[in-house]
C-alpha cells in the first residue's frame, strides 16, 4: 500500500470565498503515482469546508446567501462563541452545513468524478493563512 | 490491496426520490470479495446525495418536508443558479444538507453496521439518468 | 495492509449532548499500530452524529441552539415518523446537518489534525446505548 500527503494552503482577500480546488487535487495524485485507492480531502481549520459541487458562479452566490440566512454573520452576539473574541460563530455552523471533507474514489490514476463534480475550497473567516490536507492511499 | 469499484444507475419518475440502495451496495461487497477495508459510495451527480438513516417511511416524507422549508423549489427565480436555463437550484442545495457521499467499514465481508442503518440513493432532481459509485478497497 | 476495529459506547444522561472522543479514537489508533492510512470514524445509531469541530463549550451551545432552530423537538406530532410510538423525528434531522462520520488521514502514526480540530459525537436522542465504530486501515 502506498501513502501519500500534501498540504495546501490558502489565504483569502474576502471574509467569505469559495474556491475551485479541482487541478491542485489532481496534482497531487499525479505526484503519487496512486492508481487505484481513496483520496481524502479536508479542510484542516473549522471554520471552512471542503465539498462537491457545481463550478456555476450563480450557484456558488446562491450557496453563499442561503448559508447567510441559515446562519447569519450578524448580529456577532447571537453566538456565545464569539464572547473568547472571536466573530466567527457563524462560520463554524456554515462550515457542518458544507461539510469539513470529501472521499474520491482513484480509478485507473484519476479521480472517478461524475461530469459535473468539481472539488471546493469554502472560506467562511477568511483574510487568515488556512490548510487544507490531500491524503491518498492505494497502489 | 484489493480494489474494486461499480457504478449503480438510476433514473427516478419523480423529481425527488429516496431509494435504499443497502442490498445493491451488498451485492458488491459480495463480488469484491474484500473482507476488510472501506466503502465509499457516492453520489456522482451534483443534486443527489447518498446517505445512511432509518428505513421508514413516516421519516422519508419528514425529510422531504424539512428539506424543502430548507431549501424551497418554488420560485425559481430565486435561485441565480437557475438563469443558467435550469430549475433545479434547491436540489444543489438540498444534496449539501444530506450529504454526496458515505464511507462505510468493512469487516469480516460484510458492511459493519448498526441495527438500523440502512443505504439511501437522495434524488432531488430526478426523471434523468444518474449514476452512483461504489469504491471497495482493502483486503 | 493493516485493519482494526473498535466500539465505543455511549449512554448520556441527557437527550443531547456533545462529547469530545478524541482521546479515545487516538488510543485505537495507538493500539491499530497504524502508521499510514485512513481512520473513519462513525455513529452506529441514526440519531447521533460524528463530527469535527472546536473544542468551546460556548460553540457547543451555539450548535444546539441552531439545531433546535432548525428542525426543533417540539411539537413532536410535526413530524410523521414520530407515529411510530418515538419521539425522536427531530433527531434524525438534526444528525444530517452535523453529519454521520468523519474520515481522518494517519500520517507518521498520528490523526493528521490541524490546531484545532477535534472529534465529538453528538447525542440527539440518548439516555440509551449507543454505539460508534472506529474502523483504521492502512499500513
Amino acid at each position: 500500500m502506498k501513502s501519500f500527503k500534501k498540504y495546501l494552503y490558502f489565504r483569502t482577500t474576502q471574509r467569505r470565498e469559495y474556491i475551485n480546488i479541482t487541478g491542485k487535487v489532481e496534482e497531487c495524485l499525479r505526484e503519487s503515482k496512486i492508481k487505484e485507492g481513496l483520496c481524502l480531502v479536508n479542510a484542516m481549520h473549522i471554520t471552512a469546508s471542503v465539498f462537491i459541487n457545481d463550478n456555476e458562479s450563480g450557484l456558488i452566490s446562491d450557496f453563499d446567501k442561503w448559508l447567510e440566512k441559515l446562519a447569519p454573520h450578524e448580529p456577532v452576539s447571537q453566538y456565545l462563541h464569539n464572547r473568547t473574541m472571536e466573530d466567527n460563530g457563524d462560520a463554524h455552523l456554515k462550515r457542518q452545513v458544507m461539510g469539513r471533507e470529501v472521499v474520491v474514489a482513484v480509478s485507473d490514476g484519476k479521480l472517478d468524478f461524475g461530469p459535473w463534480e468539481q472539488i471546493f475550497y469554502g472560506e467562511f473567516d477568511g483574510k487568515r493563512e488556512k490548510r487544507v490536507l490531500v491524503k491518498i492511499i492505494g497502489e
